[in-house]
């Protein structure tokens, strides 16, 4: 299917349209960025909001995800749903699972899951990401969940992405105290201890606790000196200009804690609006999209205008037997580039 | 310090001159090509090795090292160390770690462990690990160990850097079957399961067992048709032209099992040898080096001589009020670049 036909697709909001859409934006076909600069468009319709979820495997997110949706429908709002998996780079381990999970809900038109495949570039999945959920707002869906399962760098530059992060940990995984390690613990917006039902949950909320406890002293003593010792006192209503992330419990199988986790979301946009933190997170967000659809575009013009991998392929011998380094080379290549002639030999 | 006094320092085998280049490369300061590229004439020398060694956080990896170090040097062989841990982008928790270990083995001039800064981009972290074992390799350490915390995309990239990679599990992390799942096994030389004297090693053995089993029972059906069904027999000492990757227990607190692992990497050594993947797999990492270092030199170019983020930034009001896309931003600047204008606006 055509950019021009996905695009006329896209505009009598036809599903089938926009699945092609993702498939076209995920493997960068020609008339891809027409079809995302044609989204943007369509971005920041009051209402919709963009939900990430992250945590280590058997988390649960997915169960967890399903809830949300099921919340969701109730309140009549539609849900898309992207997933993906950074940690499986090589065997697409959540496809099976996202497909049975797309048949159980697959019946309602008013919601769409997709699995992202990985086989993009690191530094790219976060962005690819990001421009599949445009096109999930952009089409229409009043709440659009990230879902990315790891721990991560890349999963958290993907769950952030969403105006709020929800990282979600279990007792028995022994990943509460590995991602505090991490320093996971510094991005979410909001916590879920999963599974709440199981030992050792009440110990991995109050480590969390601890920690946050932490970080908020520390943040209150250096960044907010002019708040002064009365929020050490951890009011229950924080002021809506400043967010205290709050620890939550849930069950996902069996729905327990979910509505306190739906509350939590609505809580933190009135935040994201009162604080004005709303309009700078997108204003900075569409800084570093720019300069992400840049960078990637210099990369396709390295590799298809300027075919970078003939380039060095011819010289790696000199390489490789050490007449030259791989700083020579490059060198020499990136001067031809700055002088408009590397493309040239190739001709 | 400058890259020349850096280079006359190297010249005479001074360690400090060895961190302060390592500082260079890892900050990409003024000169750091010039210093890798004069490291690059000094690499392939024959017997020094590099061994890539990876594992979730807590599998005890680091005392895993520090047991090889201590073998290493009992066979007079000096060591170098370069451990980073991409699981950490705020805290840069493993550092207090490195430190105290540094301290206990820093009195032996021929052991060197730095641990590395990962505030650099994600897709160039691998790279500047590669880096900056080139430095250590250079230096004339005969053995470089890299060390990565993780079992995503990024520290498999990292560890692969080296010629023999090592993934360390440990039976209580429940990591086992998270990285079977993650298709992490399809990439690592050697497996080892540390702290095996706890319950759930042999399980763990198994499960890697048998899943290596499939795999390589897939391989030889489809890659290798030709050894026929001989091999299904599993023999125990394997031809020199192919490799079964082993699975070890250790316990490297007390350092059991780890004389096994040194001859197991022995081996592989003996394997990459015979069956030229040597040579190959070094060719491949020149080209994918000299790929990557072009591409950040670009970026380079981008940032610094284009100064994209002045660009950005004064179109960002465009975006932002939804006048234009951000890929209509940076499809126009794209332009200028080709066109060789870009940089002109700035001046």
């Amino acid at each position: 299917m055509s950019a021009e036909r996905i695009l006329e697709g896209l505009a009598r909001r036809d599903p089938v349209a926009l699945a092609r859409a993702i498939t076209l934006v995920e493997n960068q076909r020609d008339g891809f960025e027409r079809v995302l600069s044609h989204a943007h468009g369509q971005l920041g319709r009051a209402g919709a909001r963009r939900v990430g979820i992250t945590g280590p495997p058997g988390a649960g997110k997915s169960t967890l995800t399903d809830a949300l949706i099921q919340r969701f429908r109730s309140r009549r709002l539609s849900v898309g749903v992207v997933a993906v998996d950074p940690t499986s780079p090589f065997t697409g381990g959540a496809l099976l699972g996202d497909r049975i999970r797309m048949e159980s809900v697959s019946v309602d038109p008013d919601v769409f899951i997709r699995s992202m495949a990985t086989r993009g570039a690191q530094g790219g999945l976060a962005t690819t990401t990001e421009e599949v959920a445009d096109l999930l707002e952009a089409f229409g869906f009043d709440r659009v969940l990230i879902e990315s399962v790891g721990v991560g760098q890349t999963e958290l530059d993907i769950a952030r992405a969403a105006e709020t992060t929800v990282l979600v940990l279990v007792p028995e995984s022994g990943d509460g105290i590995q991602a505090l390690k991490a320093g996971v613990m510094e991005v979410a917006d909001i916590y879920v201890v999963n599974k709440s039902d199981r030992p050792g949950a009440d110990k991995l909320r109050q480590e969390i606790e601890v920690m946050l406890g932490l970080r908020r002293g520390n943040a209150f003593r250096h960044v907010r000196p002019h708040h002064g010792p009365g929020l050490s006192d951890r009011p229950t209503v924080p002021p809506s200009d400043s967010w205290e992330p709050p620890v939550l419990g849930t069950v996902a199988s069996t729905g327990a804690g979910v509505d306190e986790l739906l509350a939590a979301l609505d809580r933190h946009t009135v935040y994201l609006q009162a604080s004005g933190q709303l309009a700078a997170r997108r204003r900075q967000r569409l800084a570093a999209r720019t300069r992400a659809v840049l960078e990637r575009g210099v990369r396709r013009w390295l590799h298809e205008g300027m075919r970078v991998d003939e380039l060095v392929a011819r010289r790696l011998d000199e390489v490789t037997d050490g007449r030259k380094s791989p700083y020579d080379v490059a060198g020499e290549i990136l001067d031809q580039m700055k002088a408009g002639t590397a493309g040239e030999e190739n001709r």
